[in-house]
């Protein structure tokens, strides 16, 4: 079982190097703003940077600190959303742990419930202080980055992550990391994990499993990728094309899925999207989350 | 400045996805024992097993502990000369921490001499507990390997790594682990690292830097890893299919440098080793050496 810091690691180290997968970096191409190698310099900052939330430091916290040791390299800003689903992972890997001695997921509870029940504990146990952490990270990141939509597009008045009285105001007003997750819900994948209790990682993370059984990690990762990627628009992309070039890709992905997922098609999608700058970010994410939760269960997923 | 252990990790990531390294695991290929995704794991791995070595502890403890940690997936061998290369350098470079307070490299005392000065303490600092602890990890890594012949060949008579009652002779014996390294420096690379002050590794880093300046981080690994291999025979094929091979690979990839390094002619060169199962794994386990000095000197490698 690796511990939760090398599983976070070594989950966004798989996903990067999946493939193919339309739109994302992978081993055959790189991202247009982050090389493989900036991927994989950022991937072996945010496993320590997160390894605290998993011995029971806040999320807000790890999360902040993921941002900050991330943002040394031109890639930083592209493990964001990942960070923002792994982190309430690991804290509930780390919980289990201190709980059963093993963290050992699957077995009598099924399909990594063990683990599920934990990460919504956690985004429950999220206070006003995450929140304005939070709000730092985003500013942080936001030194390289446009505006995060999520943020800016939700409803939480006056709430500028720009604003270093942001973070005053949400503990003054008491907003939970969680709310703002709920607000940003509608418009963000990740932020919906964590408000529904991460239905599609767990769901990237039975598909992943079930790829593995024929194939190497590199297909299987590619082939959850286009199951994932299929199932709902990507909303990475519906923020930054619109919900109808969203669902197009969407409808693409499971064409090709539905004939079989065959490679020649999928690279021919992975070469379009990359021309057209369609980069389904969070459908990587809810991977990267997923391979997290499938390294964490008892002989689930052997690299 | 990237912690040892971070260090160490990127290090070997950086080595595995430098493209294209004749005969070795690169982006474009699989090494025919273990994927790119499995270099990744151990990659995970190495780095969190040689930390305490940073902090002091002995590094046949850090060798030892790398090799376990490596041997749970299947590329696990794979990173051995690594680990082995790499233990002296992150022990030097926390050593240099607690001196310093930052540790960093370059500057007034020029080129990392004052991380090689602390490699070479390292090395001569080493006991027989270290080489007890070295034969015990040659042995764990035996499990799944041929024989590591750097040790059969070496006249350290009657000393087989197979053997448990080995460790118990060194230690009677008083054989430290750098006199073990001195023995196998005729005929292994890495050894002969440890026991010539690490030239290779610190011309690496040089290398790296060098190639740096013009391109990305992709084609420096893969730059300076021509250069390498066309300076010297690499032990590990000269081990495997004798000097003969070894050095018309070193005559080949010089004759490509000295046209100008063109990528369809290393291409070439690597589909045809690759095809021969000619794995220079000597010149990688140095190129990752040189890496992590890099990555260690101030502003001297931003990925």
């Amino acid at each position: 079982m690796l511990t939760p810091r090398r599983a976070a690691t070594l989950a966004l180290l798989l996903e990067a190097t999946g493939d193919p997968k339309p739109g994302n970096v992978d081993r055959g191409h790189d991202h247009r703003d982050a090389s493989l190698q900036q991927f994989a310099a950022t991937a072996t900052a945010v496993g320590p940077a997160l390894a605290p939330a998993a011995e029971g430091t806040p999320l807000g916290a790890a999360i902040e600190d993921a941002a900050a040791a991330t943002a040394h390299h031109g890639g930083g800003n592209t493990h964001f959303g990942a960070v923002l689903l792994l982190a309430p992972l690991v804290a509930a890997a780390g919980a289990r742990e201190r709980v059963d001695g093993d963290g050992s997921e699957g077995g009598d509870d099924g399909e990594g419930s063990g683990l599920r029940a934990a990460a919504e504990r956690a985004v429950a146990g999220t206070t006003s202080e995450d929140a304005a952490r939070f709000f730092a990270a985003v500013d942080r990141v936001d030194l390289a980055l446009p505006p995060i939509d999520a943020v800016d597009d939700a409803a939480l008045a006056g709430l500028d992550a720009r604003d270093p009285a942001t973070r005053d105001r949400v503990r003054d007003r008491g907003v939970t990391l969680a709310d703002v997750m709920a607000r940003s819900a509608p418009v963000d994948g990740v932020a919906r994990e964590w408000t529904e209790g991460f239905p599609r990682t767990f769901r990237a993370a039975d598909r992943l499993e079930h790829h593995h059984d024929g194939d190497g990690v590199e297909r299987a990762v590619a082939d959850a990728f286009l199951d994932l990627l299929a199932e709902e628009p990507d909303s990475f992309v519906a923020k930054r094309h619109g919900d109808g070039v969203a669902e197009e890709v969407r409808e693409r992905a499971a064409s090709i899925r539905d004939d079989g997922g065959r490679r020649a098609a999928v690279t021919a999608l992975d070469e379009e999207l990359l021309e057209r700058g369609v980069n389904p970010g969070t459908t990587a994410d809810l991977v990267a989350g997923g391979l997290f939760v499938a390294l964490r269960r008892d002989g689930g997923f052997e690299v």
